[in-house]
């Protein structure tokens, strides 16, 4: 038997158990994590200092040496993470809807998904994120990290599991492949049978291989080409706050705005107040043709229109007409979160309509598609895809349902 | 460009336009898909009599050829099922949630799910239902039948579409593989790009096949090895009544019993009745060795517990405990339908809480789980899997939501 094998059946068999947990057991774990996880404190961080030593001999880039390296500040937002979530509402057992047919009380109830596989890159802190995420909606998880932070997660999955250990949720609850061969992703990728979802976490590339390869089916948290339409009725100084919020706030989430449409009736008063600011921020603006001819910036290609920089880059174009930004945003939106800035009615309703995407906005920042913001109190990522869950996936997110029937010895006529 | 994204493309730009449809002009669309049904009545008899035909002398089995077949009286209640589902309440629109947050207005609403893909394979009258479902929830749909209807489902469609075109709603919300060479169904699998979601209806070749190789999302409907556990407390008379109900009132669906767990205490009283009464019905009885020595029975192997037979055979089993019959439950459902027969409420509470499975029942048989029977009026199959949809898929199953936020130029902290 793989190791993939075995620590999926152990993660099958603790979903039954965890599915049947009480709120208190669930919590009472969380808080039992949080305590592993300070008194492991020493451990984790020397695991880590080995995985960012490897990774600036291998050449990495100092910002993903960033995303890698834990520090005290950062296992204190673990530990407190724990306490959040161990806080926030048990969506498991929830009525969803009721109702009485053919002399049967049917119940449509909130119940766990099972097993969950998670596949992600360099952050370690997923390691912590997800599982606490998943086991207070009660699912167990297979952890399947990184190379490059392997040391790390396997310090952080120690002390969870040293955390279950104390607690009355099975210590199996959690498990992590230890071999970070690729051949295991698609190991897991087959295990239909084990797995009731599998979650990517990283690139692009990890992303699409996981949808192109999985039998299990796959909850795809993804890439956020996010616009921004000012209308012509727009509140231009307000506008501006908006879209600079959008774009520098933290322009490597998948919620930062990457193109920003102006209606050509704003265009001579929007674009060189937008552009003073953008610059101050140190944006560098690429434009159509029409924006240069108000704003010193670099050209825009085709390519730019479809790109999501996560970086201080913003494209411009101006359009004539409301239809033309939805156009434009219906060809290159990947559906994540799409804003209107307007006074006018109609356009707002027409935008929020016409416009499918996870998130749409009316005169408010694409930055708020967020667990946190939307008050779910955490999020495992965005999902852009249209099945199961669309937007921040929070503990509901990671449930299932299970019709529960109340019948008097009734049989179908 | 092939067949397959041709027809692909078209599907994808008419979801656009359907997804902003209004109720009425659903409800026209499918009166007008009616009217057409009636129209063309013979041109579909006869392209259905050479399906007929053509499987018989490939030696077809006959009950095959029965599901193949159409009559007038088929062709009247397809044409019924375009008027019921026009009556429906339509899903789109419909505010699932709402709240504040951050000063922000969210609020979650009900959207069609954009394209779908539905293969199949003998029962032309698929081509029908799960078109007008998908159009009711704002959906187009591309469509790949089996070989054997293809004369048929091309009637059907061009029925279909000649109703659209007398209709505000793009004749093109609706297309059909013409050409049933098999690498089509591989090209529909990686269209991720176009399709939101894939449906297979048919064997369980097909259902694995799809699982398998989709890079699209699968809603995956499936095989229902459907237990009822007789409890040591249950009423006898009505508990053959429901036995009797669940096994025989239509032995090859997939909410049909499979395999029936008698409380010992319960047995001597219970099986002799319920033998008679089965066999008076024409059903085989597999048994446990303890059951062979209350009734005549083959006897069960390990086979028959996780067979579902889809036919007139039961496989029975003597259990010591209400925890034996939901160990035997865990080891060999398939997560479709259990029922327990009880008197004993802490027993009927720790059945349904334990059992994961799409519909858990007290007192009732399997035979409910259906979306008519659940009062949602239609359904496109009965899902087995935990994303998204789990249960009967009806509209509503066939639709996503997206948020629409509305702030007053609110940015985020």
């Amino acid at each position: 038997m793989t190791e993939v094998i075995s620590k999926a059946s152990k993660v099958k068999a603790a979903a039954k158990k965890l599915a049947l947990a009480t709120t208190s057991e669930k919590n009472e774990a969380l808080t039992a994590i949080a305590d592993a996880l300070n008194e492991s404190r020493l451990e984790i961080l020397k695991a880590n200092a080995e995985d960012v030593k490897n990774a600036r001999e291998k050449g990495v880039r100092e910002s993903l040496v960033d995303r890698l390296k834990l520090t005290d500040k950062r296992i204190d937002s673990m530990i407190n993470a724990c306490h959040e979530v161990s806080k926030l509402k048990d969506p498991v057992g929830e009525v969803i809807n009721s109702w009485v047919e053919k002399e049967l009380r049917v119940a449509q109830i909130r119940v766990p998904l099972g097993a969950i596989g998670m596949i992600y890159e360099s952050r370690p802190n997923v390691t912590l994120d997800a599982t606490i995420l998943a086991l207070k909606a009660g699912n167990s998880v297979l952890l399947r990290g990184g190379s490059d932070a392997i040391r790390s997660n396997l310090a952080i999955a120690k002390a969870i599991k040293g955390g279950l250990s104390n607690s009355s949720l099975p210590e199996t609850s959690v498990e992590i492949i230890e071999d970070t061969d690729r051949k295991n992703v698609q190991e897991m990728l087959n295990l239909d049978n084990y797995l009731s979802l599998i979650i990517p976490r990283g690139g692009a590339g990890l992303i699409k291989f996981v949808v192109e390869n999985s039998s299990v089916p796959v909850l795809e948290t993804g890439v956020g080409n996010c616009h921004i339409f000012v209308d012509e009725t727009a509140n231009i100084e307000k506008s501006i706050e908006i879209i600079d919020n959008a774009k520098t706030q933290r322009p490597g989430t998948c919620n930062a705005v990457e193109t920003v449409l102006v209606h050509k009736n704003i265009a001579q008063k929007l674009l060189p107040a937008l552009a003073r600011r953008l610059n101050s921020k140190g944006v560098e603006i690429r434009g159509c043709e029409t924006t240069r001819k108000f704003i010193d910036a670099k050209a825009a290609s085709e390519e730019d229109w479809a790109t999501e920089y996560l970086d201080l880059i913003l494209a411009i174009k101006v359009v004539n007409s409301l239809d033309e930004a939805i156009y434009h945003i219906q060809k290159y939106s990947t559906g994540h979160s799409e804003a209107i800035l307007t006074e006018n009615y109609s356009n707002a309703r027409a935008f929020t309509t016409t416009i499918d995407a996870a998130a749409v906005y009316v005169n408010a920042s694409t930055r708020f598609t967020d667990g946190e913001q939307f008050g779910f109190g955490g999020e495992i990522g965005i999902s852009t895809q249209k099945l199961h869950a669309r937007g921040p996936v929070g503990l509901r997110e990671l449930t299932t349902y299970k019709y529960i029937v109340l019948g008097n010895y009734k049989v179908r006529d």
